[in-house]
């Protein structure tokens, strides 16, 4: 089998065999295929497009890349989550604890940020000493202890996704729905939840800007858990602002704290509770949404939910006491206030800016290498269709650095005022199963 | 700017400017893009299209990515000929001699054989001591002297063709209509001719497949002309078979040497015919095709064209005894008939298979570092339309190697018999001005 050909194929718009399809993602997992010639049929792929059954063999070519995890001796139910980006985006750090809490094993490995979306895994790191880095025996013997763990993406884990993830990111082919199911689930079969479900978010803040996108992602994504024996659920939540109120590793953190303890924003609440009533729902934990919903008030109220959560932190090294009392974690340095220049109504928030702003504060990287300030970040004080009166702020920057004012500027192009009452928005658009 | 940007505007089928051409053509070539996003570029380029301005501005910054000649010191009118490539085409070798022995002042630079066809260069270099690889003094001095010269490409023009043509090789892209236009315009601009004929082929021995495709091409680059002051005429031509009755080095010399003194063969003269035509046409030498006809005949028969190309040979250091009398090549150790099954008429020959077969045989290159045998080759005694009987040979194959066995079965493999009498191929199809 030549590459060239395979090249060929895809380039005049024909499907490739599975065969074919796993000679690319070996033989270019092992560097016997150039970048120069993956990075053509990527781009052909992008371009050509794939079939479900050539995205479930490229998913499976790539999950078995490298480890993938059995952790059938621990449960016949595992639970996972995953969110396909977006800003201020702390569900994981609520959700799972819950989850766990009401008696099931989750097993989460998160990301870190990149570009203007941030990464559970560095948000966890701002808790002192929390270990995201464990092994994956750790990893197994925790969730079989206590029944959660959460740690960041093993590196022995899809080694091709990594691969074709970084190269796909140098040459503009990201943004693509067969690929972009692919590198999510490849890396969900190889860390062996079978049941998961999914925050499929749409909009300014999120890489799918529109519905029809995200259910199409949502729907591939379904099937390729089929094929692989994982049932997944997709809740599609808009992102046309972030998440909350905060956006920045420690900021998202205490937010996180007093979410789990019942103290929930309106849209934090709402994500938080359809996504946990999916996993009940899947899970037979629950025969109906209702009896999900009061499952998931009464572990939050009765505090077991926060006790897993302190329990997990423990668990992994990190400073509870820090859980207990958030005011020992240190602000930043400055923290400086968008100011209102009318009076009006909250009619949109550039998400993407909103992301890319608390980046450039020190919250992300800009290349894998930086290092992060976990106190840098935003917090909001106005959401999509507050009222806003001229002179208040609307915004935080919090930040170590001297000199903010470009990045206070770019934060303040990033809301938009109207006259006119504005509708606020509903997160939760849709559920496919 | 950014490289990133380019591509994904490309992916997303939008017009890239001059300035961001350039920026791609000269930070490629000079190293500062790597292959693998010059590749992504090249197949969205390929995919979504180049229109004329920008198939223009790739093929100028791709010409002036290196020296440019200005032969204007020489003549106001400096004629090329160029052939998109086909199976026994020694076209160039009779046609610039006849050329040049009507006063015109030719400059042309061929390529070596890669693939199924040959090159100009390697066939000349088939003349014992024939210097292909003269410098671009010389190359001045010679047309200045005598009026022609025939050499290789030379590394210094446009370098940044080469370098793009050899990535797009090894990723399925060279088959494109603007990709191809700009590559051969690219060295036409740069080696300073401004009259230029071109043998534009279709068929199953070239490139283009069919007519519709040869035609678009042929607008492209009488379009890029226009634009670089450069009038270029297109002859179609079909390539349904070999030209001629030869393929290989040597043996396409020897037929080239006979038709330049009038011996040609039925399709070889209408091709070479036509193309002196339209550059006597173009260059004001004949003001009808009846008088340029005329022209040509005069200069061949008066066996002034065949004294041209004795000078050529002999200025370029090769030895003109060989010219003189041809039986001094040396024939390959082996000749052996290809014969046919049964009696009927030759309906088809699969061209770019007899192309291959000359090439493993040993005329040609599979790697651009194998070395040429410069006796191997095919002599076809039956073309598309001839009667043929059964036991009778339609072909012969040349060759050193001593076990050949796969190549005739390949090469008979490429010659189809039918019961009923066959219509011969009438070579040119359309000119285009």
């Amino acid at each position: 089998m030549e590459i060239i050909d395979i090249i060929e194929k895809k380039r005049d718009k024909k499907g490739l065999s599975k065969d074919e399809i796993e000679f690319f993602v070996k033989e270019y997992t092992n560097n016997n295929i150039p970048d120069y010639q993956a990075s053509a049929l990527i781009m052909a792929m992008y371009l050509n497009g794939l079939n479900y059954e050539e995205t479930i063999n490229l998913t499976k070519a790539m999950a078995y890349s490298g480890i993938v995890l059995n952790l059938s001796d621990i449960s016949d139910i595992i639970v996972d989550k995953h969110s396909t980006g977006g800003v201020g985006d702390k569900i994981t750090i609520i959700l799972m604890p819950i989850i766990a809490s009401l008696g099931l094993n989750v097993a989460k490995m998160s990301g870190r940020g990149l570009g203007f979306t941030g990464g559970t895994a560095d948000k966890l790191e701002s808790i002192p000493n929390y270990n995201v880095d464990i092994n994956i025996d750790e990893f197994k013997q925790n969730i079989k202890e206590i029944g959660i763990s959460l740690i960041t993406s093993n590196a022995d884990l899809a080694p091709a996704d990594k691969k074709i993830y970084a190269l796909r990111d140098t040459i503009g082919c990201v943004s693509n729905i067969p690929l972009i199911a692919s590198s999510i689930m490849s890396k969900k079969i190889a860390s062996g939840a079978n049941k998961i479900v999914m925050d499929v978010t749409y909009g300014n803040g999120a890489f799918m800007k529109d519905i029809e996108g995200a259910t199409e992602l949502s729907k591939i994504m379904i099937e390729i858990g089929k094929s692989a024996n994982i049932e997944v659920r997709c809740v599609i939540t808009n992102m046309d602002e972030p998440v909350g109120y905060t956006v920045g590793n420690q900021l998202e953190i205490i937010e996180a704290i007093e979410a789990i303890q019942g103290n929930m924003p309106e849209d934090v609440e709402e994500i938080v509770y359809k996504l946990g009533e999916q996993v009940l729902l899947m899970t037979n934990k629950a025969s109906s949404e209702e009896e999900a919903n009061k499952m998931i008030k009464d572990t939050i109220e009765s505090g077991r939910a926060f006790n897993k959560f302190k329990e997990l932190v423990e668990r992994q090294g990190g400073d509870v006491t820090f859980i207990s009392n958030t005011s020992k974690f240190e602000s930043a340095k400055n923290i400086i206030p968008i100011i209102a220049n009318n009076t009006g109504y909250i009619s949109g928030i550039d998400t993407e800016k909103v992301g890319k702003t608390s980046s450039m504060l020190g919250a992300g990287r800009k290349t894998k290498d930086d290092i992060i300030d976990y106190r840098a970040g935003i917090t909001l004080k106005k959401k999509i269709g507050d009222s806003v009166e001229e002179g208040e702020p609307i915004a935080y920057i919090y930040t170590n650095k001297d000199d903010s004012e470009a990045d206070l500027k770019e934060l303040e192009a990033a809301f938009h005022i109207t006259n006119e009452p504005v509708n606020k928005i509903n997160k939760v658009v849709k559920i496919i199963v």
